[in-house]
């Protein structure tokens, strides 16, 4: 599955590290890939491993807010 | 001896970790802080030990420019 989260605060290339990181070390998530200029972040997962919940929090855990 | 460094291209609390992180591991630094609002650093160093151009080749390395 394809989605696309809007997350607030990324602002350098660390944070987008961050963020990529922190959702592809979940297990279900197959890429994530952010788009600092749109708050973007594209994720391709597998809905019967992850859920959208466990997504926002693993971002949040670093300190961004999912919109 | 104190000095304040103008940086250009800090954002986040990543980007403040960084360029501290990276000053303080300066053989000669005794501290460095970072203003994120003003793009400072203030650092304090024993200039016996380490010059400006070092420590402004540190930042640099961590991708940020020295004004």
């Amino acid at each position: 599955m394809e989605k696309t989260l809007e997350v607030k605060g990324m602002t350098c290339g660390h944070c987008e590290k961050a963020v990529k990181g922190a959702l592809e070390e979940l297990n279900g998530v197959k890429s994530a890939n952010v788009h600092l200029e749109q708050n973007t972040v594209d994720v391709s997962y597998d809905e019967a491993n992850v859920s959208e919940k466990e997504m926002k929090e693993a971002i949040e855990e670093q300190g961004y807010d999912v919109v």
